[in-house]
C-alpha cells in the first residue's frame, strides 16, 4: 500500500516534531517503530551522554502500542505517538520527581498539568532527564547523577539546569522535551547544544506539579529541534489553569503575528563586551546580525548600563534559594541521602537573610519589570545573543555569567526564544535570543521561524555510535 | 435666573457626591460656595473629630475658583468643584506624606496617581486625613497625631486604617474620601461610621505614589454616602497604569452589570459565632438578609471553618511588617522623631523573621487566593458582615477579629464592597459587605445599590455643632 521507501533509523532520530508527525499521519512510520528507534538510542547513548536519569522501557512500549491502536481508530491527539522527554522536576504520578535531589521522598500523586497535557495529546513519555541539583545552576553537573555532557562534545557541559532535557534532543534520544526555565534553564543548553527553545510569557503554561525555584519567576520550558515544534508545542500546553495560582487569564488570545518585517520595531543590545560577552560570541552574533538585516525592520540600540541586571539576578537567586529552603525542608533534614555541599552552602547564604532583604529583593524585581515593560513599549522584540559563552569544559572553571542574558525575560515575565546563530571558532554551537513583550509568544517564534531559515545555523545534529 | 430656594449648608454636608454634581450643574450651588461650607464645617468640628491631619485652606479656595472659571467656560471634569480628602499615605506634590509616621521625611515631588486623576477631574482637594502609624491597625488612635473620633459617638473610635478619611465623610467634613486598603482599611471605618466603600480589584486602580504596605494586598480605596458616588469615583480612577508594576490591563473592560436578581449565585457566610462575629452583628446580618430575600438570587451557605484565614491573615501582616522595615527604614533610624514603642515592636517581630518565613507566607497567600478563585466559580457575589463588631470605645481593650472579615478580599485580589447594614443596640451602624470575583466590580456596586435601596439603613450623618 505504501510504496515509498522506509525511513532510516537516523532521519527519524534527527528529523524535527513537524516531520514525523507528517511521517505518522501519511503512515511512513508508526508509533511503536518510533518508540524502538528512540529506546535503541537511548539504551546504546545514554550510558555515554547521561542525559536521562530515570527510564521506563515497558511503559514508553504501552504507550506507543496504544498510540497505534487510536491511529487505526482514527481518534488521535495533536502530538499522537510522538516521543517527549521531561526534566526530573515535574511531577509524573507514581514516579518519585526529584528534581536532582538525592531522594525526592513519595511518588507523586498526581500528573503535572504539562504531563497531563501530553498524555491528552498522545505524546509518548520517553523518561526523566539530568538537571542541576534543585535546578539551582547552568551545567548539569549533578553530584548525586553525574554530568550530563554536550552530545557536540564529550567533557563539555550541555549547560543547565535542563542540560539532560537538551542533550537529549540534540544527540536524538527525544523529539522534544519539557523543562523549566527560572532564570534560563531552558535557553542556556538550547545556545550550548545548538537547539531552539522557548520560555513563554509567565502564567502562560500552568506550573502546577513543577517543583517551585521562585514562584515569580518560574516558567516551563520546551526544547526542539525546529521553530514550529515549539509552536505545536506551546499550543498543546498554554492556556488558563484555575489550580495554579500564577496562571492568568489572556486578555487576548495569543495573537497570530501582525507586524510587517519592515515595520518591525528591533532592540539590538549594544554594549555586549561590557557585559562579560566573549568576542567570538560578539563576532558571531554581529554575522548573524548582517545577514539578517533586511530582516530587522526599524534598528535601534539598546544600551542595559544602567540597568542594574546584575542586582535584579541576585535578587531573583534569593527568592529562588529562600524559597528552596521550604521546598526541600525534607531532603536538608534527610542525613541518609545528604544534598551536596554546595547546595546546601548556596541555601545556606538564603538562610541567613531576613524577611524583610526578600521583601527588598522583590522589589528589585518590580523595578526591573518596569524597566522591560517601559522598553516594550517602544519595540517589538530585543535581540541579543542567548549567552555570553559557548560550552565550556565540566572540568574546568565555570563562569558566573550563565545567566546574565536570559534571566532578566523571567524577571519582567516576558517571553523569549533561542535559536542557533551559527558556529564558534571551536566549532561548538551559539544561540540568539528574541525577547518580547508579555503575550507576544506567537509573534515572537514567527519571527524566529523566518530568522532561523535567513540564518540556517541550526547544527548538524551528532549521531553518536 | 434660578428661581429654586437656595440649598441650606446642611443638605449640601449631607448630599451624596452624585446630588451635588447635580446642584453644580444646575446651577443651585457654586464651587467656591461649596468649598466655604465645608472649610467651614473643618475649622469648627475637626477640633473634635481630628479627622484631618493637614489643612491648606488657601490652596483649597485656589482650586475651587479655579473650578468656577472652568463652569463658567463650559469645560469641566467629572469631578469638577467637589471637594475629595486624602489619607495622608498619599503623595500630593510639595506635601510630605507622613503615613501616620512622626516625620515623613521631604516633600513629595510628584503627585500620586490617584491625585493627579482627581486634579484632571476638578475636584477640589480638601486635605489630608488622620491615619493609625503607617498603616498597621484598624483604630486610628496615632500616637503622634491623636485619635479619630467617631462621628456617630465621640470618643469611640472610627475605624482605620483609613479613620480619618471615613470621620471627614461621615461628619460632612468632606464630599467622598480616597484611602488605602491592605487588609480592611477603608471597610473597617466604612461599618463603623455607616458609609459606602469600595477596595477594588488588585491592580485596578494604581497605587502609585501611595506608600506601600504590603504590594501584594495593597489597594486604593473609595469612601462615599452613596454607592453611586463610588461608581464614579472609580471610573475616574481607574485604569492601567504603565509606571505601577502591579497595574495590570483588563482581560475585558469592566463589565456593566449583567446577572439578572433572580438568576444571581449568592453565597452566604454561614459560621458567623465560630469566626467570632458578636451576637448583635449576627442579629443585624440576619435581618438584613431577611429583608434582601427575594434578591439573593440562589442562595448557598459558604462555610470558612477550614479555610485557614487567620493564617492567611498573620501571613500578610507579616508580608506588611517586612516590607515596612525597608519602606520606612529612614524614619525606624530617626532618633529625633522616633516611632511609636507599638508601632516598632510589631516591626521588630518581623525583623526577626527570615527570607524563608516570607517566601512561606506568601505561599499560605497563593493557597488562600486559590480558594477564593473556587469559591467564586461556584458563587458570583459573597454576603457577610463587614467587620464582626462595630465601633468600640477608644479607650478600652482593642479586639483582634477586626480585619478577620475583609482581609481574604486583600489576600485573593478581590474587589470588595461595604455598605449600611443596620443599626446595632447601643445606636451604632454596621457594615454589609459583598466580595465578588476578580474584575466583578461595577457588578457589585450595582448589586450594592440595589440592596442599599432596598435595605435603606444609610445613618442619618451626625450634624456636629
Amino acid at each position: 500500500m505504501n510504496s515509498l521507501p522506509p525511513i532510516a533509523d537516523i532521519d527519524l532520530r534527527r528529523a524535527t516534531l513537524c516531520q514525523l508527525l507528517h511521517w505518522l499521519a501519511a503512515g511512513r512510520v508508526h508509533a511503536g517503530q518510533l518508540a524502538e528507534v528512540y529506546l535503541d538510542a537511548i539504551e546504546r547513548i545514554n550510558p555515554q551522554l547521561n542525559a536521562y536519569v530515570k527510564l521506563r522501557p515497558a511503559m514508553l512500549r504501552e504507550q506507543a502500542r496504544m498510540a497505534e491502536h487510536r491511529r487505526r481508530d482514527g481518534i488521535i491527539g495533536r502530538l499522537d505517538g510522538i516521543p517527549i522527554a521531561l526534566k526530573d522536576n515535574f511531577d509524573i504520578a507514581g514516579w518519585v520527581t526529584r528534581s536532582g535531589l538525592p531522594d525526592g521522598g513519595h511518588p507523586a500523586e498526581q500528573d503535572a498539568h504539562v504531563v497531563a497535557r501530553l498524555r491528552a495529546s498522545g505524546a509518548v513519555l520517553t523518561g526523566k532527564t539530568n538537571m542541576d541539583e534543585g535546578a539551582l545552576g547552568a551545567i548539569t553537573d549533578n553530584a548525586h547523577f553525574g554530568p550530563t555532557h554536550n552530545p557536540h562534545r564529550h567533557g563539555y557541559t550541555a549547560g543547565g539546569s535542563s542540560g539532560g532535557a537538551a542533550a537529549a534532543v540534540a544527540a536524538g534520544l527525544t523529539v522534544a522535551a519539557v523543562g523549566s526555565d527560572s532564570l534560563g534553564s531552558i535557553r542556556i543548553p538550547a545556545s550550548y547544544c545548538g537547539l531552539f527553545a522557548l520560555k513563554p510569557t509567565q502564567g502562560e503554561i500552568s506550573t502546577r506539579g513543577m517543583t517551585p525555584a521562585a514562584r515569580r519567576l518560574d516558567c516551563v520550558g520546551l526544547l526542539a529541534r525546529g521553530v514550529d515544534d515549539l509552536t505545536i508545542l506551546l499550543q498543546v500546553l498554554a492556556g488558563y489553569d484555575a489550580d495554579d495560582p500564577r496562571s492568568r487569564r489572556r486578555r487576548v488570545a495569543l495573537s497570530p503575528p501582525d507586524w510587517e518585517p519592515g515595520q518591525l520595531r528591533c532592540g539590538v543590545l549594544s554594549n555586549l563586551p561590557a557585559l562579560g560577552v566573549q568576542p567570538d560570541v560578539v563576532a558571531v552574533f554581529e554575522a548573524a546580525l548582517a545577514k539578517l538585516d533586511r530582516e530587522l525592520g526599524q534598528r535601534r540600540d539598546v544600551d542595559f548600563e544602567d540597568w542594574h541586571f546584575a542586582r535584579a539576578r541576585r535578587a531573583g537567586l534569593l527568592l529562588m534559594e529562600a524559597e528552596m529552603l521550604g521546598t526541600f525542608a525534607a531532603q536538608l533534614a534527610d542525613t541518609e541521602h545528604p544534598v551536596s555541599a554546595r547546595f546546601r552552602s548556596m541555601l545556606d547564604y538564603a538562610a541567613r537573610k531576613t524577611a524583610a532583604d526578600y521583601a527588598q529583593a522583590d522589589r528589585v524585581l518590580d523595578a526591573a519589570a518596569l524597566k522591560m515593560r517601559r522598553l516594550f513599549a517602544q519595540i517589538d522584540v530585543l535581540v541579543l545573543p542567548t549567552t555570553p559563552q559557548g560550552a565550556f569544559p565540566l572540568n574546568g572553571p565555570v563562569p558566573d555569567t550563565q545567566a546574565d542574558l536570559t534571566s532578566f525575560a523571567n524577571l519582567a515575565g516576558c517571553p523569549a526564544v533561542s535559536i542557533p546563530m551559527g558556529t564558534l571558532p571551536d566549532g561548538l554551537p551559539i544561540g540568539l535570543q528574541l525577547v518580547g513583550a508579555r503575550g507576544s509568544d506567537l509573534r515572537l517564534l514567527e519571527l524566529a521561524e523566518v530568522w532561523s531559515a535567513t540564518l540556517d545555523a541550526a547544527p548538524d545534529y551528532p549521531v553518536l555510535p
